[in-house]
Parts: structure tokens; C-alpha cells; sequence
């Protein structure tokens, strides 16, 4: 680039008017604002003196001189080797920089394989700052997260940082279609431009492994769990390999999904039955082809028999007969299989919450050691609240992989903002009783509770082509969730958002509490306005955008809200109590207690579990119904009052990211008064009660409601 | 926003790492490099004082801060009133600032009601620069006239430009479906988010607005032409309104297209026939319930009875049926139909060339007063090179709206390079002898050739959702291109390439003659590898994505490759003389002549329409076999020649870019060579003569380029 005359002014105004499209994520790199600890930064930040020039260790420096002069204010001098200054900041492998960086082996072991150390030392009298790891990732990982420090302007005095992630395996899930749709996206289309790969290297490849990286993703699967076969085509298999020649200096290992009668449709075969000699042969000359394009592939993720998908059902062969046949065949590359327990049939007539454990549980102990079975954080399907999953604790012979959905497919998709960490996080300290007292889902799923040494946590992603990644600006922080807790489960659900806030808008405090504050609450906002007391799956059909409690038409009957809420002129609910569906006895014992009784149960799973009287007494002294219209109004409630607390913030922030999440909350306000009053209108036609004088009356008529119509709602 | 501090050596590293993503287009107000300029400009303009405060007006200010924020570097003072000091610019309408412009009624005509005035005059003693106008919009577009000046480092010491617009409807056509898919688009999907409209606003829209004011545009029809009805339902029509609402200040109307049964389909009648009272009935209050909410509607475009679409044939009513009972019903609006001639039958066993002008030629003047026929550049379809449609000259009692199609559907669509003012221009100056020698296109678009106060030029949309709006950054050049042609097609398409490429990217001038040179030969060098010497239409099917020569499999003969080329053994190109399709008659005979002898033609159109044989002598002395073994191979050098060039700009611009810029044409050059080795293989299957020695050989078969299949190719 030329060098050009720029005026310090004039670059304000592009700094005001380019840099809040939101494209830059959280890393935005904006200059220190607090001048005591700009002081010190730029006081331990003299040079930086880099060890090593494998690719990883290139993108640290590259990300770290991006950071330092975005944010320091000064020329960071990157040198080739120390000067004897004080203000050093070294990064390098213990293997790069081994005479300098002399640390015990203690230290080192407790980094591992990915982690990192971030030290204050004197080295020759001086002060030092070093960043180092076992191996170049780790070097990435800590100068990220260096830079988090600067970003959320902490004190990098002292350092003695030492961490290493709890999950090995961190993964995106893209549900992204060849056509460039993406099946539950609300920020777009798909961000691989199939078409133009693998000529074409868009920046934004870049970008989103300079993202990933960031939190520690280290896996991302490309396809959609339901996409055809033609992704594992020679043509697309180059476009995968360019992609993963782009993630593999940031640590991120692509995965691609399997499509089980892939033999079939482009190997010719006439079966795709998983102990048949040819097509196990197929199999693995494909994998074989795969690993010559793309040496450390990752393996695959495969959806079976589920919702009309093909699976070794269909020959009569069990899910591990299916899994098994893959895993040998990737075995040999070290890769892996993934397996979803998503799997349920409306030829079963038992509850759907039962089938996946009905179907797996069996199985467990019978799958190959490179195999994980992939299981959502519910039994149902990625509801604003729902219990943790059954299998989580009931497979101890198995790796389970836990399946979160970062995408808001239920939770306001494009529109509403839902801070999804709070539900992340109710999911893994659940404690399943697995091994007794103590066995959360995340001692499930990070493997210590069974030993086992393959662990991972997925999340299907929100990502898409919008500018700024994933449509609604707070959406960015549900997949900066996703990693951070994929890398240590025990942050706090407040000191992720606080962090992203931060990093994301400002440091301002204010600004940073009140948002906070809206974070922290909107997804049990959410559940008010859309799914009290253990309501779930009353979306309308399909796109499920909007509330649709009185489907009851569609051909199979888990499909229908009708048959989770189970409404009558006696009640609602769906009783899984012995004396209904007994999904209950898939917990363990001591597990399923805090949810037997109806009396005693957190009323926030009640009608969950339980069908439950229109007079019956809560424990706010209200009749049930009474507590739905409350629950359904204190949401809507709850979203003026996000708005008028937004609208403070208008001085803290760039006007153009003011301004949308304006314009979204005031479409998020209207659809919770739509939810509540579709929803009341609805089941008061089964309670004959009325809704309290002291609430909005719904000024729509329930024929209104169920007249709307989204031919063209987005993500179907 | 909160005022920060900021050092400038990293907002230039902001600047390098955002500002170049393409977002901006030509509006990137980048300093001025050029020092004498620079003072100059910083002279000339030591305040603003701007006059009126209309939505418009608003807009032109804020453009102006914008823009001299960007460039000058010296904080540019806005004042309510003039100080009387040296370097004034005063901006505002003959209105709202009439005691401080004075200007003769003579300038002020020629203004007249779009255009403006940019005078440097002595104010009191004092200089003074002035932009005027008798609108507002004109006061905008004269802001963004300057700017340019500004942009492009021109002088504005001595300045004396009065600019109107030579033609008045200006209009871009989006093909853009109610799903976001966008036909025949290749840079994403849709911009426009119905789901998230009316309640959300998105940036780009501004954005979209802002640009096209500042090349002219007026108008823009939001819905593809093959759109369902579902566009003018109530819900559809607010999001309309809302973005009607974002485009009016900055001086653009909305149009929609108009599906001809939609009476039917959303209006629950029995027929769409033109003369039924209640269909007419339904449309007058359909555009009665638009322009309630949109009192500035612009019209309808209506694609009827041609490839599948309804229409009133379907009724044994005439086009001009149709159109003048849509025209009666938007009369009181003061409402436009734009009724597309783009008709073909395959039941008419005539050459497809022939057959709009058999449709429509008979039914001139019988339109009323407010329907335009719009009509594509040529007669058959967007080619890399095709002869003017012959309805143009043709039908002197209706105004013709001309079609441009500025997405690269047959031009290399998202991958290649291809500037297409040249197109444009070839068309607009071809002479079409309507009204005796002189009667360009041109004068019969903008209506002076038969007094045609309507009058208009429409441009098919290359925007999609992708950052840099068009995909291929040099696609952005053809969006602006249309703008400026459709101001003033006199200007010539290396101005236009020279006002881009400045505003685009650097004012260096070594750079802006070498990317021009590139500009300007591109789509020459399409034509080369692609369909040299008349050859047409050859792509492959559907996507028409690369090339398919030999397709000869499709339901209707005219969608056929072969039905264009008629290779055989004799010879190749389609006889359009009177001992063929006589194609010919439909131009006046002085245009005719031109084309009608195969040994004089002008060989650009030669086998447009003449059959020659494969040993016909070309003017170069080779045979016509030996022609087109030249032409294909010259075209790929000439792909060879823009990589090398191009490579040399390394240093002159951003990385961004220059990186993706040099991708794109490496796949351009496998893409020319794909096209060359395709064609060459295939045509020598009927010439059986060899390509000669000195070229590349293919080095695939002609089985591996029929075998090429690509059924996820985008706009399709």
C-alpha cells in the first residue's frame, strides 16, 4: 500500500462511519480508552520479539501487530531478537524459545497440548511478558487472549496466567446447503461460496478462522446434517480442501457430514447397507481420498435415520452398526465419527422425549473407540428452556458430544434478542447422577466422568452472510459464548457477556452494567412471552417464526403443539409421570425427584412434566392460569423494559449499531405481545377463564392470530 | 458517540484494514493526495453555508460533510448564514436561496428539473462557489457532481457546469425473488430482507440510495419480473412503503412488477382478462390501496406472455390490451406501465429474432400515453455482442423504454471481468435510420427523436447481498456506468472508466491508465473467448454458465445452442438474409445494408447472420476455421495480458483488492481456456480442419466438457 497523507481528524470520521458495520466481531482492536492502563501497556509493550515462523505462529504475530496498533497508540517495534529494554513482550513455543523461556515442567504440563502460559518475569533485570505453549496453537490461543486482556482493559502487571481448554473438541455445526441456504439461518445465506471455491479465498474465510481462533473453535463441520451427497464429490471435496488450507493455521480442523446413502447416489452402488462388503470398500476409498486432499480432515458428523434420512435402519442394521462401519474406515486417519442420537419415529407411538434413549441407550459399549454419539442438550429440540438430555449420564461406555444450537431457530431467530449462555450453562450443571452426586453434563460431556479421552461440545452455528456475521448484533455473542465455554465450562454466563460487551461496543461502565443486565435476562424474558412454566414446542409449522399452539394438522403427531401442550378443558401440560409417558424414568432416581412432583417441582419445568388443572394453585398463590398471564405478560414487560434501557445507551455507542438494536427491539416487542396474546387467546378457549382485568387486553382477535401466514419465513 | 482519543498512525491501520472491503463503491471520499489540489480545495472551501432544510436538502448536507470530512482534512465549518470571508460554498435550491444566487432564466432552464449549476462566482468581493438547482434533487445531484470533482482531483477554481439528466426515467431493475434468491444474480442473495422489513432498516438500504443518487438513478423496480403476486399483498406493500420511505429523499421512486393474474391468485377472481369490469375494478383498487401508502408510486413493469408468464393473450386480448387497462387504472397516480416487448413463442416457428418486432410493431400507437414498451438492447437475449433490437426506429408513437442488463448473465457472471459501458455505448449510437440517417438508439430512448416527453433506460440490477454489493469489484463499474450513461449517454466510456477507477480505488496515474486499458478491452476480450464473430447464445443450460455449444436437447428449439449456431458441415453462424430468416427486413434498409453481404460486413456480426463455410477467407487472409482458432486464442492471451498488467498494481492499492482481484482473473483465464478448448473441440467436429500449430493444444476431451456439470451454478 502507498503511503498516504492522513489527517488525524478525517480518520475519525472513517473510523465513525466504516468501522460499526459489526463485521469485525469482537475483534475490533479500538484504542484504549483509560489512560492509566493505556500507560501500562504501553510501558510493558516496548517490542515484541516473536520465536518461530511456522504458519500458526505467523498469524499470532500478524494478530497481535493488528491488535497492538489498533489499540496501543504507538509504533510496537517487532524485532527478531531481544534488546535488553524493559518492555519486552515475548511469544514462542517452549520448543522456538527454549533458552529463554525456562519454565518447569509442572507449568508446562498444566498448559497441555493447546493451552498456553501468559508470565510477568524479569529476564536480565528487565521487565518481560511472555507468551508461550507446547505448541504453536497454544501460542495463538494465548496471544487471543492477551489481547482480550487489552481489549477489556485489565492490568497486564502481574501476569501469571495459565489455561488450557477443558473440551478437546470444539466445534461449529453449519447446517449450510450446497445452494448456499442455510436450513435455520437468520443471518442470510451461508457464508462458503461453493461456486467460486476453490479458485476464490474470500476474505471472510479469513476472518471467521481469525474469529474462531479467538475463543478457541477448533473444529467446524461445513454441511448441513441433511445436505445431499454431492458435497463428497471430487469438484467439492477440492473446494473443502481450499477451505481447510485456509483454517489450518488457526487450528481449525474441518469436518464434513455423511450422507449414509452416499454409496448409492454418487458410488453407484445398489445398497448402502453398512455390513456390506462393497459399500464398506467405497467408504473407505472415499475417506482415502479425502485425507490425500486433506491430510488432518476431522471426520465426519452423520444424521441417520431421523426425519427421513437414510441410515442402516434400512437394511436392518443397528446405529452402531452404521457408525462402526465409518469409524473403521477413518480410523486408519486417526479421524472420527460423530454420530446424532437425534433420532425419532412417529412409527414408535411412545413419547418423543423417550425415543433417542430407547434407541441408544442399548447400544452403549458397542460403538468403536473413534466414535461419539452427538446428543442435543434436550430430549425434544432446542427449546428456550427444556430439561438436560437422559443420555447425558446413561451412556458411561460412550463419548457423548454434546449438541447446543447457537442459531435461535426457537428463541426469536432474526429478530430477538436472546443471550444464550445463561441455557448453555443451565444445560452442563445439570447434574445427571450418572456416577452419583456431582455428575454434571459437563463432567459428561469433557470426559472426566468416564474417562474418556475424547470429549467435545458442538454448536450449530448463527453464522451467515449478513455483514456482520449473524444478523441481530447480540446474536455475536451466542457463538462467542459457545467457544469460551467450549473452552472452560466454569466461566460464568456474566463474565462471558461482560467480556463481549467490552470488547464488542466499549468499556464504558454503564454501559457495559446495563447491558449486562439485558443480557443476562433475555432468555428467561424469552421463555416468559413465549414458553412459560415448561411449555414447549408451540411454534408455528415449519419455519417455527411466530407462535402456532393450535397446529394440530401435520402428518406426524410430535410434530403438532397440540401434542406437547396438551391442552383440554381440564388443563395443560404433558405429564411424564408414571401415570403419563413416565419419561421421567429414563433420569436417574435421584434426578427425576426434583421433577415428580407437581406440587414440589420448579414451576419453571412444571407443565413439562406434568398436566396441570386451570385452578390449580402456584406457589405465588396464583390459579395456573393466572400464572400464565402473568408469565406472558411480565415477558412483554420485561422487553419495554429492554427497550427503555437501550435507549439510554445512545451517548455509550456508534449510531449505526444504536440504531439497529433500536429498530430490533421494538420488532422484539411486537412479537411478544403477538406470543402473548396468540397464546392466551388460544388456551383461554380451553380454560374459559378470564385474563385479569389488570393486564393488556390482546386487541387481536384468535382468528387474527391464526390467520398469519410466513410462506417465506427464513431458514425453512 | 462519545469523543475518543485517538492517535493517527493507527487509524491509519484502521483505515487499511476496513475501508476496503468494497462497501463504500465509488463514494470512499479518500484524502486528497494531490498536494496543489489539496490547497486549492482547502481555499475554495473554508465554509459551507447550505440553504433549506427539506429531507432532500438534509441529505445533500450530510453528503457534503461526508465527503469533505473525507477528503480535505481540515474541519469544514457549516454555517446557518454567510460570514463574509473567502471560500464560500453555498448550496441550495433557486427557492430557498433566491436573494444570493442569481442567475439568468437561460441557466436556469437548461437546469432544468433534475439538473444543476456549479458556479465559481465573486460574492461580495469574495469567492464564492455555488451549487444550485430549481430542486432539491438537483441541489444533491449537484453535491455529489462536486464531490466528484473532489474524487477525481479535478480543479474547481473556474467552475461553469450546468448538468441535466438527457434522459428521464433512470432505472435499475432488481430480478430479486420473495425468498432472496435473485435471478441471474451473482453477488448473493437479495439485499432486500422482506422478513425483517417494515420494522428494520438495514444500513445497506441508505447506502443503496445514497449511491444510486450519486450517479443518477431515479427509480428502482424492487421484484423480479417472473415475481408472484404475493409482492402486492397488504403485508408485502408496507414493506414497500418502508422502503419508498428510506429512497424518496434522495430522489428515487419505487416501481413493482405487476403479475397479470394476480386478480386471480390474490384477488379470488375467476379471470385476468384486460376487458373483464372486475378485474379492472381489482387493479384500480389495488393501486389505489399502493398509492395510499406510497403517494409517489412509480409504476409497473410487466413481463406478459413470454416464457410462461400470464398475460392477456391468454384472454385473445393484444399486449396493449393488457398494458392500457393497467395504464387506466395508474392514470390518476400519474403512474407508468413499463410493458416488457422480451416475448417469444415457440409455437411461432420464426426465427426467435423476429419475433417481439412481429408482436409489437403492429400495435404502435395504440398504447396510451402513460405505457412505455420496454425493450431489451438486442432481440435475442443480453448477448456479449448483439446488433440493436430492430424495434427500435420502429415504433415511433410509443415511447421505448431500453433494457440493459448490467448482471453479467452471459458476460462471465460472478468470476470475470467484463466493463460494459462499451456495450452500452455500441448500442446507443448504432443509427437505426428511423427517422433518416442519425436516429441513434440513443435519441430514440431519450425521446427526441419522435417527441416523447416519456422517456427512460432501465438497467437489469448486478447488486446483490454480498459486502462489495456486486461480487467482482470491477462489476461495480458497470452499475455506475449505467447511472452516468443514463445522465449523459454522450459521455464516453473511458471517462466513466476513469471517474470509477479514481473514485474506486487511487487517483496514481499509472494505475488508472493501466486498469482503463484493462476496462476498456475487456469486453472485447470476452467476445474473443466466448462468442467471437457473431456467434451467440451458446452457453450452457439454464445457468448459462460456461459454455454448452452443443445443447440440442431442449423442449423449445430457440433455448437450443444449435438452434443459434447451425454448425455443420459446411459452414457455421445463422443465415438472418433473405435466403434465411430474413431477420434482416426488420431493420430499416440504410441499417440493413450494413449486414446484408457476408464479404463486406463488419465480421464482429458476421455469423450473426450469414452461414459461411469453414474455408471462407476472413479479411485477415485465414479462413473462417482458422479465424475462429485465432479469436478464441487470442482472447485467452488477452485474459493473460489483464493478469500481467493487473499484477503490476501490487503497490498501488489496498492488499484486499489487489488479492482478490488477482484471483478472480486467474479463474478468468482457466474460465477462457475452458471456453476456447470447449468451443474449438466441438466445432471441429463439423469443420474436421485442424486448430493450427502455433496455438495451445486442449488438453481435455471434448466428452470432459460435455461431461462438466454444475447444477448449483448461482442465479439460475
Amino acid at each position: 500500500m502507498k503511503k498516504i497523507f492522513i489527517p488525524i481528524f478525517l480518520l475519525i470520521s472513517v473510523l465513525q462511519s466504516n468501522a460499526e458495520d459489526g463485521y469485525q466481531l469482537w475483534l475490533r482492536y479500538q484504542p484504549v480508552q483509560n489512560k492509566t492502563r493505556l500507560l501500562s501497556y504501553q510501558t510493558n509493550i516496548r517490542q515484541v520479539v516473536c520465536y518461530g515462523n511456522t504458519p500458526t505462529l505467523v498469524k499470532a504475530r500478524e494478530e497481535l501487530m493488528k491488535g497492538l496498533d489498533g489499540m496501543l497508540g504507538i509504533n510496537t517495534k517487532f524485532s527478531k531478537a531481544e534488546t535488553n529494554i524493559s518492555g519486552t513482550l515475548i511469544i514462542g513455543t517452549t520448543a522456538t524459545a527454549p533458552g529463554l523461556i525456562k519454565l518447569s515442567d509442572a507449568e508446562l504440563a498444566t498448559a497441555g497440548a493447546e493451552g498456553f502460559l501468559i508470565l510477568s518475569k524479569q529476564l536480565n533485570g528487565k521487565k518481560t511478558t511472555i507468551i508461550t505453549a507446547n505448541s504453536d496453537i497454544g501460542v495463538l490461543y494465548g496471544v487471543f487472549h492477551f489481547l482480550r486482556l487489552l481489549q477489556t482493559e485489565q492490568s497486564i502487571e502481574q501476569l501469571k496466567i495459565v489455561s488450557a481448554p477443558r473440551i478437546k473438541l470444539r466445534l461449529l455445526n453449519h447446517w449450510d446447503n450446497l445452494n448456499r441456504t442455510v436450513e435455520r439461518g437468520y443471518a442470510g445465506f451461508s457464508i462458503w461460496n461453493w461456486h467460486t471455491l476453490p479458485g476464490y479465498i474470500d476474505q471472510r474465510y479469513i476472518d471467521y478462522a481469525r474469529a474462531n481462533a479467538s475463543i478457541g473453535i477448533n473444529g467446524t463441520v461445513l454441511t448441513n446434517v441433511n445436505a445431499n451427497a454431492t458435497f463428497l464429490t471430487k469438484p467439492y471435496l477440492e473446494k473443502v480442501k481450499a477451505l481447510a488450507d485456509v483454517f489450518r493455521p488457526f487450528g481449525i480442523k474441518v469436518y464434513l457430514t455423511a450422507r449414509f446413502s452416499a454409496p448409492i447416489e454418487i458410488g453407484r452402488l445398489k445398497t448402502a447397507d453398512p455390513l456390506n462388503a462393497e459399500v464398506q470398500q467405497w467408504w473407505k476409498n472415499k475417506i482415502d481420498e479425502i485425507y490425500s486432499l486433506i491430510p488432518d480432515f476431522g471426520g465426519f458428523t452423520v444424521k441417520a435415520n431421523s426425519e427421513g434420512q437414510p441410515g442402516p435402519q434400512d437394511y436392518n442394521r443397528t446405529h452402531a452398526d452404521g457408525a462402526n462401519m465409518l469409524a473403521d474406515a477413518i480410523a486408519p486417519h486417526k479421524g472420527i465419527i460423530m454420530w446424532r442420537a437425534f433420532v425419532y419415529s412417529h412409527e414408535v407411538p411412545d413419547d418423543r422425549h423417550k425415543q433417542a434413549y430407547n434407541d441408544f441407550v442399548l447400544l452403549d459399549g458397542t460403538f468403536r473407540n473413534n466414535v461419539m454419539v452427538q446428543v442435543k442438550n434436550g430430549a425434544i429440540d432446542f427449546m428456550p428452556r427444556e430439561p438436560f438430555h437422559p443420555l447425558f449420564g446413561a451412556m458411561p461406555k460412550t463419548p457423548l458430544l454434546m449438541e447446543f444450537q447457537v442459531t435461535q431457530e426457537y428463541l426469536g431467530q432474526a429478530t430477538q434478542l436472546a443471550y444464550l449462555a445463561p441455557l448453555f450453562k443451565e444445560c452442563l450443571d445439570s447434574d445427571t447422577y450418572g456416577n452419583g452426586k456431582g455428575t454434571t453434563v459437563a463432567k459428561v460431556i469433557d470426559g472426566s466422568a468416564d474417562n474418556h479421552a475424547l470429549n467435545g461440545m458442538a454448536g450449530v452455528s448463527n453464522i451467515g452472510s449478513d455483514i456482520n456475521w449473524t444478523g441481530h448484533p447480540f446474536a455475536q455473542a451466542n457463538w462467542y459464548a459457545l467457544g469460551r465455554l467450549s473452552w472452560d465450562y466454569n466461566l460464568s454466563a456474566e463474565k462471558i457477556a461482560d467480556e463481549w460487551l467490552r470488547m464488542s461496543f466499549t468499556n464504558d461502565a454503564v454501559f457495559v452494567k446495563d447491558a449486562r443486565k439485558m443480557m443476562l435476562s433475555s432468555r428467561e424474558i424469552l421463555v416468559d412471552y413465549m414458553n412459560p412454566l415448561g411449555l414447549h414446542h408451540i411454534m408455528a409449522t415449519g419455519h417455527h417464526y411466530g407462535p402456532g399452539p393450535w397446529v394440530s394438522n401435520l402428518s406426524r403427531p410430535e410434530w403438532n403443539p397440540t401434542y406437547y401442550h396438551k391442552a383440554d378443558s381440564m388443563g395443560i401440560g404433558f405429564n411424564r409421570t408414571p401415570t403419563g409417558s413416565n419419561a421421567l424414568s429414563q433420569y436417574k432416581p435421584d434426578a427425576a425427584k426434583a421433577w415428580a412432583d407437581a406440587s414440589t417441582i420448579d414451576e419453571k419445568y412444571l407443565l413439562w412434566f406434568h398436566h396441570v388443572a386451570w385452578n390449580q394453585p402456584m406457589k405465588s398463590g396464583r390459579t395456573l392460569w393466572d400464572e400464565l398471564c402473568y408469565k406472558y405478560n411480565s415477558g412483554v414487560d420485561s422487553v419495554r423494559w429492554m427497550q427503555q434501557t437501550w435507549s439510554k445507551q445512545k451517548d455509550k455507542i456508534d449510531a449505526q449499531r444504536f440504531e439497529q438494536i433500536s429498530m430490533l427491539l421494538k420488532i422484539q416487542e411486537q412479537e411478544a405481545v403477538w406470543w402473548r396474546n396468540a397464546c392466551l387467546l388460544y388456551f383461554q378457549t380451553f380454560s374459559k377463564m378470564l385474563i385479569p382485568a389488570n393486564y393488556e387486553k390482546p386487541d387481536r382477535s384468535l382468528e387474527y392470530y391464526r390467520g398469519l401466514s410466513f410462506p417465506n419465513a427464513p431458514g425453512n
